[in-house]
This record gives C-alpha cells, sequence and structure tokens, in this order.
C-alpha cells in the first residue's frame, strides 16, 4: 500500500474493503512521505519492517527484488491526487498490477499518460470508484441496458456534503489540508472529491458519457483558494440532459450520493445513504422499490450480496466489490490466465473520462461559466 | 369566476379552497371562452343564471351595474395564461378586487402593466402560488429570517413531474393542449405550469430575488413547440447561488417540488409531497423534523393550521390559506378598512418576478444558454 | 349540530369536512350543554338566532316544527361520548337523518338500542370512522376484496399517540377533562377515543370481525381513573390473528395511526400520517407503492380523490368523504328515491362492533387480562 | 468454528464478521455433523487438513493437545441449537473461550447449566446477539442511561420475516429444515430465530427485564409443528408494558427487526433496516434523527464506527462489533490480563435471559394463552 498512513481516512477504507473477503493480506508498504511516519504506521499494522518502506521509489525497487512466490499481486495507492500517476507508472512498468483512488491523477494530461502506459503494459489497474460497487447501483445500470426505461432524456446527480463548510483546513484537519491545497488536489477539490463520483455514477448506470457542460464553481469559505461548491449543466450523448451538483458546504448534509435517470418508459432514483434500494417510478403503475437480495435481482447485480435481504450492506461492502472484482483480474493477471469476461470495475478509461470532466469543468468556470464540450483524447 | 368551466381543473381547486373555511360564496361566472359552455357549468354550479355570463366582458358590465351590496367582492381568474392580463385589468379598472392563477399573464409586459394598473387602482390583487400556502414553508421563511440558518449560500430547488412524457396533447387533454400552446401559454410551458412555482417558492422562503441564471430548455416529446423540462443555473443577490430544475417529462414523477437551503449554520429541507414536515440540518446537532400543527412552531406559520399535528393537510388547505389571507385582505377593501399588517399572500410583484424569471430563461435558452441577467423594471 | 361549540375540536372539523363539497349548508344547533354557550357559539357561526337552541330537545322541536323545505336534511352529533344516544334517539324517532362522532355510544347496551332504533326508523345513520374515509384504505380493502393478498393471516393495527403523556385534564384542557372522566367517556378513554378507530380500519381493510381478545390497559398517568394505554392480542375470524395497541401515552407521537395485513399471498401497509400511500409487499416481487389519484387505482376507491396523485390530501378530505356518501344516502332519503347500491360509509352496525371491542377489552382487563370473547347480540 | 460448513448460511456471516478488523484468522474447524462434508468445507476455506476435524469431539481434542502458541484462542459455534451446548461445554472445560450463536442453548435447563459452566471455568463466553453491537443501538441504551427519555412506560418491539409464509422446509432448504425441526430447534421456531433478538434488543436499551407475558403462538403453514408466529403482551419490571410479535410468515417483510420504547420525557425509535437512525421525539420540540458518525453521538456507542456519517455501516459491520469486544475479552483472558472494565457484548446471562422468555412464550401458549411468570434461577 501506498499513503493510508497514520491519520488517513481512505488508507483503512482501503484496507477493510481489500480484507473483507479474506482474499488479500497486506504485506508491504511506504504509508506516507515522511519516511518515519511510514515506519511508525507499518508498525501500528504489524508488517514485516524489511517490507515497510520510506518511500514508494525505495517500495517498488525492494518488491521488484523479491522472489515471485513473495512479491507483491498488486500495490493500492491512496495517497493525496499528484501522488497517484507517479507511484502507478513506476509499478505498473515494474510489472506490478495497481488499485488506485480517484481521482486517476492530478490533472487531465497525466491520465492520458497513465492510460498509454495501462495499455502498454497489460497490467491490470483498477480505479476505486466504490459507490459503483453497490448492488443496486449494478441492479439500475442493468435495468437501463434491458431497456426498461425507454430512451433516457433526464439525468439528475448529487454529491452534496457539509464538511468542509468552515475553514476545517485552517485547523490542520489532514484531509482538508491537503483538498485545499492546489498543488495535492490539482485543479479542483469538491470536483475531484466527491464531483467526479458522480460523474462515474451516471455514465455507469446511463452509460452516457457526458458531451458538453457549463459550470458554476464556487468557493464559499473566504481564503479557499479551490471551489467547494459546483453547480453543472450537463448535456450528454444521445440527448440526455441533466443536472450535476456536488458540494462540500451544503451544511448539515453527510455523504448524500444520489441519482435520478427518467427515460422515455420509466424512472429510477438511488440514494447512497439507503444504497439497498432503488425505486422505480412509471407513468401507468405502482412504484416500485426493488431490494437487495431478492430473487428477482439480475444475476450480475446480485452476485455480489453477501448477506440476505433486509439485511443492511453498506460503503464497505460496496467497496469491496471493486476489490473482489480486482483480485478476479489480478488472480487471473497472476496466474496467466485470460481475463474473465464478466469483469465489472471502473477502470483507466473511467479514470481519463473523470479527469476530462473535472478539466472542462473548471475551464468552463473559469471562461464564465459558458459551455464547454470535454477533450478526451 | 372567470373560466374553471366544465373540464377545467384549476377552477374546482380554486372552489374548492375557497370554500374551505366558509368564508365565500360562488354567485357568478363567466367559466368558458364558450358562451354556451359557460352557461352549462354554471348551471352545475347551481348558479343564478343571471349572473352566469357568455364572457368576462359581459360579466364586469353586469356586475358592475349591480347594487352594491349583490356586487362581487372580488373575481378570480382560473384561465389559460393569455386571458389572465384582459379580464384582470378590466375588472381591476371596474372596482373589482382579484384574484388571479399564476404566471400572473402571458408575457413581462404584459405583468408590468398589471402592476401599474393594480398600483393606481390600490384594489386587492392575489396571486394564487399555492404552495407558498403551506405551513411549513411559512415556518422555514421563518427560521431564515430568524437567522438560524445564517446567510444563505446555495439553494437547490426542484419541480419534476412526468405528466407530459407522452404528446398528451394530440389526444386532446384540455390542460396539455392549452400549456402545449404558444398562443395560451406564452413562451414557456413547463416553465409557467411548475418552474415559475419553483422560483416563486426559493424566493419567498429565503427573501432572495434571482440576478441572473443560465438555462437549458428543452423540447423532448417530438412535435413539441414549447420546452417541457427547464435545467437552470441560477445566481440570487447577496452571493447565494443555485439550481433550478422543473419538468413535465420526469416520468413516474407526479407533483415533487422540493426545495433545499443551505446556509452557513444550517440546512433546511421541505417536500411538498410531504407538507407537513420540514427537515433542519446542523453541522453538529441532531437533524430535526418540524412538523405542522406543534407548539414550537412560530405563530405566524402555525396560524395557518386548520388541523391539529398528526392530521395530514394537503394540497386544498394550502391552496385555502392563500384565500384565506386573501379574503382578510378583501374583506378590509370592502369594509373601507385599513389592510392588517400581516397579510401574508402572494402578490403582483410576485407576478412580475415570476415572469421576469421566464422571460430570462426563456432568452438564455434561445442564446445558446448563455448567462442573462432578469429584467424587471 | 349538536355540540361542537366554542372551544370544541371535533365540531369544527365536522363542520369543515361537510362543507368540503360545497354540499352542506349549517342551519341550526344546540352547540354546548351549556345554553348561553350554545348561543354564543351559534352567533360566531352566523347562524338565525331562530335555530339556535339552548338544548338538543328543544332543537328536535323547534325542527320537527318546520315546514319539510326549510327543515334540517340530517343533525350532527358531535358530542362528548355520553351525549350521542340521548341526541341520536330522539331525532331518529323524529324523522331526522343522523350523523354521529365515534364512539357511537357511551356503552354497548345504548349501541344495540341504537341499532334497534335505526332499524326501525329506517333513517340514514352515519358514524364518522372518517380514516376509513381515506383513498388509500378503500384501495386496501380493495386489494384485499380482490384476492391479491390471498389468505389474511395476521393483522397489526397501531394507533400511538402522546397527547396525555402528562395530567392533562388536571389543567382545564377541555377534551382531556371529558376523555378522562368515566361519566362522559365511559369504561374506556384511550379505547374509545382512538383503540376504536384501529379496531375499525382492521375490519374495514379485511372484513374480518375480532372473535376473542386478551387486554392489557393501563393508567400510566398518576390519578386518571381510565386507560391512556392498551395492548391487546385479537384473533379474528378465519383463524386470522393479530395485534391491536393504541395509546395516549407514547410522548412524542402525534396521530401515528396505522395497519399492516399480512395474507398467504402479499402485505399492505398503510399510515395515516401519509395517507397517499399504499405499500404492498411480495414475497418474489419488488415491493409497491401504489398511490392516490394514479390511472391503476380502483375506480371504487379513486373516486374520492379530489384532486390529482402529487398533490396530497389529508384528515379533512378523508372526513368529507364520509360526508359525501353520508349526502349521497340523505338526498336519496330525503328525495324518497332508493339508497344508491355502492354506498360507503362506517353504519350503526360499525358502531355496534366497535362498543363491543371495547366492552370486551374493558372485561378481559378487569379480569386479569384473560382471553374474552366479544358479545355483540 | 463448528458448524457453518457449505451450504451454511450464519457460518459465512461469522467468518465475516470475525475477519474485518483482521484481528482473527481461522485455523480449524469442525464444520458440520457430517465429517465428510467438514473435510470438503475445510479445503474450501483453504485450511490444513490437519485442522478440519471430523467431528468437535475430534477437535477438542486435537486442538487442546496443540502447543499454546499454536492452540486456539477461541472457538466459534454456528450450528443448530440443540449443537449449541455440547461443544461449548467441552471447549469450555478444555480452557477454550467460546463465541456462540444464539439462542444459547436448546432449553432452559441447558442455559443454566451452561452458565454454572461458564461461572465455574471463568473463559470468556460471548453470545452473538449481533443487533445489539449496531452504534445506535448502543447510542439509544446510553439515552435510556442518561435519563433523557424519563421513566420507561411502554416498549413495543418487533421482528417481522417473511422467509417461511410457505413450507419452504419441505423443499429441503437448509436452514428452514432444521428450523422447523424441534429435535433441532428446541420448543421454539421463530421465537428462537428471531424473536430472542427482539427480547434481546428491548432489555439491551432499556435495562428493563420481562417479568411476565402473555403469548400467543401460532404455526399458520399447514404441517409445520414449531410456531412460525408470535403474538406476545410483555410486562416489564419497575411497571413498563409492552408489545414483543415476531413472524416468519408476514410475506413481504425481510428482517424488519425494530423497537420503540417511550418514557416519561421522550420516545426512540429504531429500525434495523436502517440501522444508522436514530428517531427521538418529544412532546414540544422538534422530532430528533440522531446519525452515527456524527460529534454529538456518546464515545461508548461512537467508538464502535468504523467510517464517518453518510457511508452506512450494516449488519456485518454490527456482528463484526460483537467480535471486537470479543477479542479485546479474550486477548485479555490469552494475555491473562484483567478484563476491560468497558467491555460490551451479549454475554450467559443474556442467553439465560433469552431462553427464559422463549420457556415462558411456550408455556403461556400452551396453556391457552393465559399470563406466566419467567423463571430464570
Amino acid at each position: 500500500m501506498i499513503g493510508g498512513g497514520r491519520g488517513a481516512f481512505i488508507g483503512a477504507v482501503h484496507r477493510l474493503a481489500a480484507a473483507m473477503d479474506g482474499k488479500a493480506e497486506l504485506v508491504a508498504g511506504a504509508f506516507s512521505s515522511d519516511p518515519a511516519r511510514s515506519k511508525a504506521s507499518g508498525a501500528d499494522l504489524l508488517l514485516d519492517p524489511a517490507r515497510v518502506y520510506g518511500t514508494y521509489a525505495e517500495m517498488v525497487k525492494g518488491e521488484a527484488a523479491m522472489p515471485p512466490e513473495r512479491r507483491l499481486d498488486f500495490v493500492v495507492i491512496a495517497t493525496p491526487n499528484h501522488e497517484h500517476f507517479p507511484p502507478a507508472k513506476l509499478f505498473l512498468e515494474a510489472g506490478f498490477n495497481v488499485v488506485c483512488d480517484k481521482p486517476v491523477t492530478l490533472n487531465l494530461p497525466e491520465a492520458k499518460r497513465l492510460r498509454a502506459i495501462v495499455r502498454k503494459t497489460r497490467k491490470v489497474f483498477v480505479l476505486t470508484h466504490n459507490y459503483t460497487g453497490n448492488v443496486m447501483v449494478k441492479q439500475a445500470r442493468r435495468l437501463v441496458q434491458s431497456g426498461r426505461l425507454g430512451k433516457i432524456r433526464k439525468i439528475v446527480v448529487e454529491y452534496p456534503q457539509g464538511w468542509l463548510s468552515t475553514p476545517l483546513e485552517t485547523t490542520g484537519h489532514k484531509q482538508a489540508v491537503w483538498r485545499a491545497d492546489p498543488k495535492r488536489s490539482g485543479a479542483a477539490n469538491c470536483l475531484g472529491d466527491v464531483g467526479t463520483h458522480a460523474e462515474n455514477l451516471a455514465r455507469t448506470i446511463t452509460g452516457l458519457r457526458i458531451e458538453s457542460l457549463c459550470a458554476d464553481l464556487t468557493s464559499f469559505v473566504t481564503g479557499r483558494k479551490l471551489e467547494d461548491d459546483a453547480n453543472i449543466l450537463v448535456r450528454f450523448q444521445e440527448g440526455a440532459k441533466g443536472v450535476l451538483h456536488a458540494s462540500q458546504i451544503s451544511v448539515g448534509e453527510e455523504n448524500n450520493l444520489n441519482i435520478r435517470v427518467y427515460g422515455t418508459k420509466a424512472g429510477i432514483e438511488w440514494h447512497q445513504e439507503r444504497p439497498d434500494e432503488l425505486v422505480v417510478k412509471f407513468p401507468d403503475r405502482p412504484r416500485q422499490i426493488w431490494r437487495r437480495g431478492n430473487p428477482y435481482i439480475d444475476a450480475s447485480a446480485g452476485r455480489f450480496a453477501r448477506v440476505p435481504a433486509g439485511h443492511p450492506e453498506g460503503y464497505l461492502e460496496a467497496f469491496g466489490n471493486v476489490y473482489r472484482e480486482a483480485f478476479r483480474a489480478i488472480a487471473a493477471e497472476v496466474g496467466n490466465r485470460p481475463q474473465p469476461k464478466d469483469l465489472d470495475f471502473p477502470t483507466i478509461d473511467d479514470g481519463v473520462e473523470g479527469m476530462a470532466f473535472i478539466e472542462a469543468a473548471v475551464r468552463s468556470s473559469r471562461n464564465g461559466s459558458r459551455w464547454v464540450r470535454l477533450r478526451r483524447e
């Protein structure tokens, strides 16, 4: 693991999620940009000190020198955004599979370069857009694919949070500090942190890419350099339109990612804070509540459930589902077997798409919030 | 009553709402642009045939000629949009008080002219933005006014419906036909029908006017001339920002007007389909559910409740609250008493504001969905 | 109207509900057991003083002496329980139709006597179990009748309130005072006030009568003579079983009447505080939310809706639906026409059933909360 | 692990829950009463074949013979009810700590005997009443303890499920087969499976034991020997009263454990299917929604959260919390350190209480559903 040392939030989540099915073991890490802190974190985790590195550059060397049976099967990158591309490049080129936190890189050019590296090395690269690991998100995607919604017309996707409604970064709060820092976050804060999840969720469910957008980004908290709120009009492929808004100053909101998709025949609604339910709305029939764990759930979604209906699953289970699929891909890669046909995890292409979204939104906002097209290639 | 004859929807609602407290009696009407239909509708309503008129022009003459004790105290205009201004002008200038459906007129210039007439005649003019008659909307406004939300930063207001997701107007459906017709609806369909309620709700609660907006209007249903979906970025006074979207093609949605307002200290959320509840969210305290009918409700809101807590009130009660206040104003006007200080109903100024909103949104959309400023004066 | 004078709650509700469709006019009353208060209340209501009576005994004489075209079409009894039977008897025997609040009488023997009087006089007698006026309650009943739930196995019906969790009756609170007084309430307080609504709701929806029950009644508030909480095991006809509990000390609850019915094929759930929704649960299909105002609602239920889907209806509308049907019956009776076949309101038989339920529950509780059978005949 | 082999449900849950924090490793097992199946299950789990035993009797011998550094720290019993007491006794007396599924034993006498053994051996014994591992259940308990609800008056606790609404046991469904079999389930099916969770939840939150009860147990499905539905009136210590009902034939219900507790000052409501929320209701203040992960959560509850507010936790996390505390106790025991003061898991005393509840309910029902007292000593 790269990053995720003492005081980090997402590192611990990666460890819980990866361990959920008992299919992975943490054996090595460079847990901090501070070598001493990395060592201490490794000790916290009861790792062999020989495999706790001061830097990821040392780690890639040390691990590459290991005999194959002891080598890492994959590395997890759980650092701030600016430290995604460099280790990802190093490890991929040294022959390691990579699981990487989102947004995939610091900026769009890096994302495109990383895409080229992934394609060239042919290693497994998994991007942890964890919310798409939810069973009912997969069911929603299946409903769209099956044509039950008809042609998609409108998408409303939201990700309001309130945790940055005060200048938390001035208090030394670790996550707040780096997210508010353009050097580590990139050109966007709120969009990188949560907006890109919203983009990914909409595209995962509907299969539609954003073609153009018009973004109104704001830094509400005095002194903050990056936006903490984003209101965006979006135009998708195939004539669908919509609204995407994300926020860190929507006070009192916790982690309220949600989406509504309306087609010609039916609409769906999903809320991350009640993840086991999917509402389906019809023009002429009773509204339906689809619930995880039931026999009517499509097998392509239902296979990700761990416990029966009515036994709530949540954030860690969804995150674990990304890992579950990652492990299938990694096991095939390590075993020199062909990749399974039905792999279901976010890839480097999702990463590029997300960075193209962020880049366009920032470009729009800087140019008077006018309409701009996404640039992916 | 002008309009509201056989087959009309909103006319019957006006009659139920006006009758709710037993303070008004329907005595005269011109119920249709078709004189025979008007007569028939009057007969349905058991009115004196002498006071059922073929046209509103006849009606204003007939009623003005009545002795004062039998004259109408006020007239209700419940016609399609193009028939708001002409009868409103006639009746106001003939000395009658007017209750008028929204949007106030066919277009912004008419609204401004009507504003001048109302100011000149000094008659009571009430605009039936009925949703602001809800007790918990009034409570929300009170919470903002009291400063409990702090300074307002973000407003998200939505009004999705799905009833026009098919070309219903081609089937002869009365409301669909006129709403889809620019001659009767004006430059907008969805915005006039529901979008203007959203604008009014946001402004009523927060007191903030929209300064500029960027609108993406769409006619999704083939052959429809006016928009059936509207996604709008909005910038309010005092630096608040937000999103307003309204739709008639959000399939499966019924009448899902809702609003979220986020300040520096707290946020609120209200849904028209669950009108008796108001959610208040804090950064550091348990979320609160304020419910109509309880002792903690502010008197300025609570005085509009008719039944105790837990006994649901709904659409008609809220509509009736607009009439309740209208009757207080009309009684004072008719009785030559000064107007009460605490009158609480939407006025001609709300009408102008709504038309300025519609005009700006249409102008923005026609100009490549660029940002435009509202023009009220 | 009998009762419902100054300070009364339910009298005003009756007036609003009866007036809702503009089909009834209040013309006479004996509004209080105190003649002066009755007179004052009549003046409040702008009635002809000649038809405001000091007592209902005077009223029945006065009205019976009226010429037929001016006579009352029906009388509404909205007094405390002990004053239901005497005026009901008087008016029925004088040839008037009667709308009476529930519980129908002070005790079971009175209820049976009243049943005999209704049968003999053949006048219309309507009992205002208002909650069964809700459209979605009627839809629930229809689903049971249609066999879609299969054979009914279990019924859970609840009516928790919290308004008497303190000794409110010692403060002079009008409703609390008489409800806590056995002379005016009868042998039960909570059961008469709300428990009987729960019994009526369960029977209306399922068509099943309670055969036997085991009741644990409690007076939690010190000094209160009658029960303020009731927990009851119930056995229905045809082998169905269930739980009925009602309370006035469930602190923080407002008016949370709700029911769940489980059959062999499907289950339903309805909550009075969200009356426009009915949840239908299946073993093998997505849960359904049926909502008032939609085309799939059965005509026998849907005909009671006043406004479209998504426009909330509530307590007054449901209460008004009892009156709507009462007026159809009364109009036929007054016009000497046969009664419509599809009349849908609670009758004297519901009244007897409710009193048999109360009598059995009190008897059970007084005998060590053992099982007892209901005695209706 | 004892039990939990191929086809078992709860065994896999125990493994996921125990592994959640990376603090336990499965090293040995007797996974089935069928030795071949046990071996195959051990192979599935990649265990050392030498530590996969044909029976738990072999296992206790084999493990007791291990050198201390390789010996099991504890054993998990995840078998049908009749196989709880025998292995628990064996392992405790051989010096092993035990984590045991509920209900603790096949019947009350066994539970009392096991209590004596636990007391004598002084080993750690943990009963996996997993729902009390939920953070918001712990918070609810804290609110009661703090006096914020006042004196408790009424408790309504429910556990409806629908999975046995058909004769599933006749299809060979593994869980259904043993639960319907008195030899393996004991005197109760529904009460042992879910009813005892309801009893445990009510007591955990309120601290009040049931003194007496009156139970109406039913086998609705033809041919089923044990009850599949239970309606119970309960009287708690200190004058509190309530209703407890549990069901396996409440068709369409999944796992709807829920509780409402009403005191003199406030009431609370918690639903297992939405576990991160706790509703608090007051007579005179807005209703509150307490949500896991927030700063206002009491430390004694909040310390069990793994992810922040708005990131849903569910069934496995709550189950894992029982294990988290078990591991603290076991680590102390294995390390010969004193037990932590703040241990928070269900114990053998909860087990005896649960069996006393089941025994009383069955006794009541067999005796005409009359009131009976619980016998614990």
